[in-house]
């Protein structure tokens, strides 16, 4: 079985990615990184999302970095509690979870695990990549030990979420995507409009999951219909954006990739109005070598199958 | 009959949308920025282009800014003869022109001719819009009294032609593009991509053309062929690219225009990857009024249509 | 008799330094910029100088650009009517002039006037560089053709006066600034700190002027006084501080000069906190050629005796 | 005893730095931070250092981050052969020292020691900032727990060592000094032109540290003569700059400080020509409240009897 390290600034689609990723991979530990919501909420609900995929597991959550790289300390990132409800979870309650959270520092974490492991760990990104860039800033040696990175984030054209041409997870650490993405670590991005293109959960995919009946399925409906409102409010699209699950699923099963193509990518972290902006040099103006492989079409069927096997099969 | 300047930095397409123009406006003159190819040789394309429309009537020819707004003095802007020949007109060789360049500079002719008829001068605009923001700094007062500006500019998505996101005009004098975008004056801008999806004469296009056998279709195919094998070299586009003859396809006959929708559209003169790429604020996340049309869905057959009955035209 | 124009936003000092180029050179005409007041009233205040000087001898006012180059149209830069006055002229109230402005833009008045006498003319710059910059970007053969360019403007320390690290006519036009300084034209800089150091009018001096009773005199204290109270309460300098009228008298007779280096300087023109700052590169860390020469040491009695003998001889 | 970390990137002064330290306080540990010259070479420095100071005694050194903040892992940062020697010793050769580098990463060791010890532990920054802001990004906690940060970097004035208008230890890694400056915690600047006004060691200042004959006098002869011929050739300055160990004093005797002044400083990170530039905000334009002390004058004298009498100590 694949080992995997989740990193995730849980709220939302992060909790179904967990708990795609926990159906398909072994699963390490989970790194929390500053992002939606408020830090320890977020710590809370990857834990919550643990118990429910398996209350007798114990899958072990590390507390990462609270602040984008380069934020002073106390500057407050961009969250986005009007997108993921005040609580991260559709503003849905749950029982305090029996787990708490590890000691280890989540960089710590990181490196031990990929540095006992060479070659073994792949990491799922799902959040602000500001842990992933810590650690690799703190032990660069890891670089050769990582297997895979699949990342959530980035745009594949030029029309941002959060920004008007920036996702939400490289706009609010910019130097941290920057690290990363020549880091030279085989990688894989699934940007935002690949979710609007193949990651909609739209009412007839709901009325499917809402038959269900299974505790993965209230979960699921529990914590995301609020983010429907949002996104059909804002862009009008009438439907669950499932980013961070989307790419779980990729990670997952290869076979719902129909299209995937080596780009050259960087970040802008300067600029006027497109700080966060990830460009993409399809023409390879820039003449350098691919640094990436980006997810350009996805069989939406087959994820929406994953999706629904997965959420059928919690049920403890 | 509408009246309009056209600023141009005459090589290749340039020579079409002069006589595009030339077809369906009565043009005041012609101002010559700096652009493609060496300035001088881009003034002796526009004569050309006249002489070759009508030789008996005469439209003058004035020379304008030699570089770019802030570039300094010495530093050569980027230029492109690899894309239109070294003469800017795919290298082919045309007879002196017997017209020669007026006295009076582009900027001051821009405007003594829109200070002397108020809300009657449409602006088409076929260069980097160093010549026309310089005439707006030299004399705003002349915002109020223009009826329209006609762009051909900029990128509807994320993917430039000579830089990795940044088309060709606003990436050679940025500031130039931001002082008329904001400039308050109505406007219509069609980009690169248009040109791309709506815009390109292929092999079968060509032989309708060759078919008219008029000193028109001669003109253009002389002139335009060049670039064919660069755009298929670079990008696969087995045709030839029309850009600047679109926008003043559009410009004369609204009713090609399938599809436009008014944006925020702002230019990014920072950043390190960036300069030069224009932002249009799709979602409005920036919250500011739009300032500009863009044309997104043009009737292609149209065009095509109008460009032969236009090449077929000139025959004297 | 040395030619020079004289470009101004004429305000406070810049009276005392058109008056003393008046006194010492042929003045062949006053072009002005935008800069320290409302446009029309430096027009104003510059023909009340020159009526000062002698209100038989007509020397010509020309308008130059009423915003920095890349400044949107409608964007007011900084003015300082809190240091100059709300008309530029401490307040003081003097009669409309009879003459009025030429009808010739500015940048066009330089052009021809310098291609007219080629190596003849210098230029004394005591605005922010929007009308040089413009003119050499309008026709860039005047390059050969200027003689030298006095300007006041930038620091030669890291304290500047209207930003943390920036001088007013600096920071208003960064990037006419960074044109006028990489234009190969021979120049001179007196910067802020040198006015501090060399140029600062106390009581005592003050005391002389008053006794003086001419016109000239008078007129000096009526329009410079005002920023006395300003340059105590901001920075503790208890006079008249003399900026453009230094870089006047330093033009006008070099022995007042003491010490003078040439140095590479550049402008910074990005930045989150140093737009408009002056780099000098003294330690040539960059590797750069000079390009201007700085002066660092000024004979002040000797300058305050020339302002003396020649406010003393204004008395029409 | 008063307690101090000292973060390193020990080459040259660094090791005067840490001989006084060890001299007047209790050094906790030390940590090694990129910067001067290869880093497992300033580790071993250091640990020479230290058992140059005292064989018996041992003072742990812990490895800290190998690169800046945001440089990509594999970008080589500035370094200083040329000004410290190939060694960072000025190439005089050491015997291998017996004690090792600790395991504890740097930032683990800092925040450990603060945490246990709170408003007890100073830091005495001697190389690039990154480290301590690492700190403060992991365990934002400690910033209340710091009792002092003493730093040797930056200028007050506009003139840099490395860069045209950047220090060294600033323009290595701008954005760890941002975050350090903008931490709150108190702090005292030492600046690179206070080293130059204050703590150069002259021929006669030499001349009596040879005939101290110690072992501690030999040792900062072998390894700071180096620099002496470095700083001659590129400024002028015929002598020895101590940078580090001039902080050192300040931190260990407040009754050297002549002069010392609370201003608003903050950090260029973007700029064309200023990345790296240390705004000091004399005047107070930008309305900050003061957040660095800035040490303005020293008694030079007692800086060097400081220094005379701690090498004279030094004969084990």
């Amino acid at each position: 079985m694949r080992r995997v390290i989740i990193d995730t600034d849980t709220a939302g689609d992060d909790t179904t990615a967990i708990l795609m990723a926990l159906h398909h991979f072994k699963v390490e530990g989970i790194t929390i990184a500053s992002g939606n919501v408020e830090f320890n909420q977020q710590v809370e609900n990857a834990l919550v999302t643990v118990e429910t995929f398996d209350p007798q597991e114990k899958v072990p959550v590390f507390k990462g970095h609270e602040s984008p790289m380069i934020s002073l300390p106390l500057k407050k990132h961009l969250t986005v509690e009007e997108i993921q409800g005040g609580n991260g979870m559709g503003d849905a309650v749950f029982p305090k979870p029996n787990q708490v959270a590890e000691d280890e520092h989540a960089v710590d974490f990181m490196i031990r695990t990929i540095k006992e492991n060479p070659g073994e760990i792949e990491i799922i990104a799902l959040a602000p990549l500001t842990n992933i860039a810590m650690a690799i800033k703190r032990d660069p040696t890891i670089l050769a030990d990582i297997k895979h990175i699949w990342i959530m984030g980035g745009i594949n054209n030029a029309l941002g979420n959060v920004a008007a041409v920036a996702e939400y997870n490289f706009y609010v650490d910019p130097e941290a995507a920057r690290i990363v993405l020549h880091s030279g670590v085989p990688q894989t991005l699934v940007t935002w409009d690949a979710s609007l293109d193949y990651g909609v959960i739209y009412d007839d995919d709901i009325a499917i999951i809402e038959a269900l009946d299974t505790k993965g399925s209230k979960f699921f409906l529990d914590v995301n219909l609020f983010v429907k409102a949002f996104e059909f409010a804002k862009r009008g699209v009438d439907g669950i954006t499932c980013t961070d699950s989307l790419l779980a699923a990729v990670a997952a099963d290869e076979s719902i990739v129909l299209k995937a193509t080596d780009y050259y990518v960087d970040i802008e972290t300067g600029g006027n109005l497109t700080r966060g902006f990830n460009l993409v040099d399809r023409e390879n103006e820039l003449g350098q070598a691919p640094n990436i492989r980006i997810i350009e079409n996805i069989d939406s069927d087959k994820f929406k199958a994953m999706l629904g096997d997965m959420l059928a099969d919690i049920n403890n």
